[in-house]
């Protein structure tokens, strides 16, 4: 359960079709689990969402500068995926909280004073789950009131490393205390 | 995914036995998923440890009064089960935080300025998956330093109910989030 | 394991591409397990069958009227999903029997005299499991000799709603059967 | 997914301990699915109970003669098995059915005139699934008004074995249904 | 887990596309776990790759003539499929030292003398998972040093069958081992 | 999927009650998959056996002086599990015959010159799965025709490593061979 992370420096916009089968294997990473940060523009159109509940009230998303996280993980089905989703918002907010910002957690959504920071998903493919979080860079010409790393005076790249070494060690101790249990009847 | 909640108001001292197959059910709850809350002391001895790390450093669990949560799931894996059991200690965390606690949680535990607020295991039998969570009530005759809901002036009964709340609300919109979205190719 | 059903009062034709990942979200359905029906013309030519029987004998599907169920399911693997696919027909038959017509059952076919009264097909997409069931309203212009609930005077939207209540209480009896039992050694 | 069969001519009581890990190896049937079918009184008493409802209930199980069937299974897990084991149900009743006995069932249990004809299992062990099915031969001596096959005037072992045999082309029958289907997106 | 054999005796070149859902189904494979035997050049250009190291590296397959083998199961995972490709490759590599021919396994790839004889890749799809192997029959045009079954005088059709029946049994017996044991605790 | 391996140097006698829960655990090993080397005798009498196929004919294991393996692993299925121990002895295999002894498999089972130099069972437990492997370092005294690590003048732990050092990198190759293919349709 050792996630593979790296950390893609050239700027790269996200519009949906990132969110694909290997796809950080074809940016470099080796096989196995992986996480693969990078930084750019994202523009999802209606078309490309996977998230039926944004389809259904045609709603885009879009950020001019955000720092994305995409994972694949080749052992959960998509239910446990959803609680991974679940357990790396909550790295994200335990390290925006380390650092002294008033931050909250709705779901798959990260707040801060009622502003969103963050967008999430997690699909299935033929032969792996995937999640995508992209967090606010900026945050000029949002649809909704949001909150960004450049409002809060968070450098990008350093904080992703954070969250990811949060992240990785937390899907290892989860493997660990899995491991380390007898049985009851 | 729904998850029976039941409160036994009845003392009731936990020394590792009650985490066993369907011992909600025995207790009045119906079949299904279920979370059992009652009050008592925890003592649990070498010989009942599950947790093997326990048992290696030959460390028993004991403390005078706890609130107790037994949760039983029967669609889960144990791996999944231990992220449902960390997404649990998230709502107890975000509980505590919300009432102005200043708690912290490392994997399984939760601390309040270095003490240590709570044991949780979780385990697999032949036909479900379990967790226990114990939360102190009383800080006294722990063999570590630790904090208590009697400490914090949080009524257990009332905080369990808004745990287990947000923590059914969290399995819930995990299930629909796992539901709403297409695949990817 | 609760089934939102969903019964779609617009005509509605079946050409096979229906069978895909979210139709009954797409069409008004909360996330979650679901049974959408609908009315409409049965018509899937040999490029959308997905039944490589029919495929390979290049045998298409019609019906002029029929009660379509389709059915998402996000918890079962495939061949559990055709274990359901059984008893829902098991459903129609005992359905039919409390009725008084002199129905039976091949595999997941219903026969009365010797005379087809349904088709269906279960499938795996990438997030869920689906189930088609298309029953005859009409017996005409079909390919091989059928019975229909026209024939039967049964209506329609009645029938469809018992069908679906006794297949709701099967599936949740099932679960709590899963349940509610110790584990053997 | 083929199922060995053994027909056991011996008398064997069942007082639940059959329902054990390789009960159908150890009686002489080949390492795989299987299906064991044997006459003799049966009693269980509220200690070997595995189904909590009886248990909580104190109700223990009597007749003075049935016919009994205990399969085991090792590729699916405890809901499939009790998919299957409704399914075998099913199979009972269509028999009867065709005999022109007027049964009826509800869930796992098949009545005649409101009178009750078997009582049936399903479990897990640590490496298969389980279910016992018992049929009665003789309806005296009973806690609940029932019906047997006796009353019936219907012989125990060839009823069993058409049973068997629907059974059997049911389960392959699934199997194939299972692996004809191309996926859908 | 029994296997359909299926020796297609008319020439078909592989290039990729044959690596799908239900393909020994089309050629006339009854439902169920198969193996489709045939012979014929094989050429994979890099747009039908499946394999992300070789698709990264930009190396088409290419061998004039050779055995295949396309295998479909329909009850195990991806990982597992890879441990049976593993298997199968075993049996070739025990079917060739039976005959005398110093061939070493290196993963999926065996060698004799450092010169490559054979391909093979395992992949999933909605409904199935898949394996290819390809075993040369001559080694002109090859883009690396090969060996084939031309070189080292075996007919290939009775080879194919050789390998077909050690891997049908290793498939049984490992069914049997699994069936066959008790747990423990 | 990486395997933590203990060389346990302390003579110990193996005698069936190894094969448990978190073995290699208690012995100091890490909580993860893992495999545990030690020496000493083995002796299983017929209460011990998990294999019924020795248990029904009555066949105790005896052998004065071997070379034991237990692995645990927590992600895979009791089936896969027979395959990973059927790759573990192909890697036996591999090893002797890379030393020029020429041995043969059958199963789970390898025979040099007709004579049984392994033992070896896979089983399931309530978090687990395990396989258990001995390997003759003395021939004496055996019930059948046995050959020994000492017949072979192979030294025990020299062999164990490199057998291990095999192993665990063809269990990573499959891992990276899992993860590194895109699906098909």
């Amino acid at each position: 359960m050792d996630i593979h992370c790296l950390f893609h420096q050239n700027q790269l916009d996200y519009d949906g079709t990132q969110l694909r089968e290997l796809f950080a294997r074809t940016m470099g990473c080796p096989a196995g689990d992986s996480a693969i940060v990078f930084r750019g523009a994202c523009h999802v159109d209606v078309a490309h969402l996977v998230d039926s509940a944004d389809a259904l009230a045609q709603q885009p998303i879009h950020s001019d500068d955000m720092l994305h996280v995409i994972m694949e993980f080749f052992s959960v089905d998509l239910l446990a995926t959803v609680y991974l989703q679940r357990l790396f918002m909550v790295c994200v907010l335990e390290e925006l909280l380390g650092r002294g910002v008033p931050a909250l957690r709705r779901g798959d959504d990260i707040f801060v004073d009622h502003r969103k920071f963050s967008v999430s998903i997690a699909t299935a493919s033929r032969v792996s789950t995937l999640i995508h979080v992209g967090m606010n860079i900026s945050s000029r010409n949002t649809p909704l009131p949001t909150v960004a790393l450049g409002d809060l005076a968070i450098e990008p790249w350093e904080f992703a490393r954070h969250v990811l070494d949060r992240f990785s060690r937390e899907v290892r101790s989860c493997w660990e205390a899995r491991c380390k249990v007898w049985g009851v009847s």
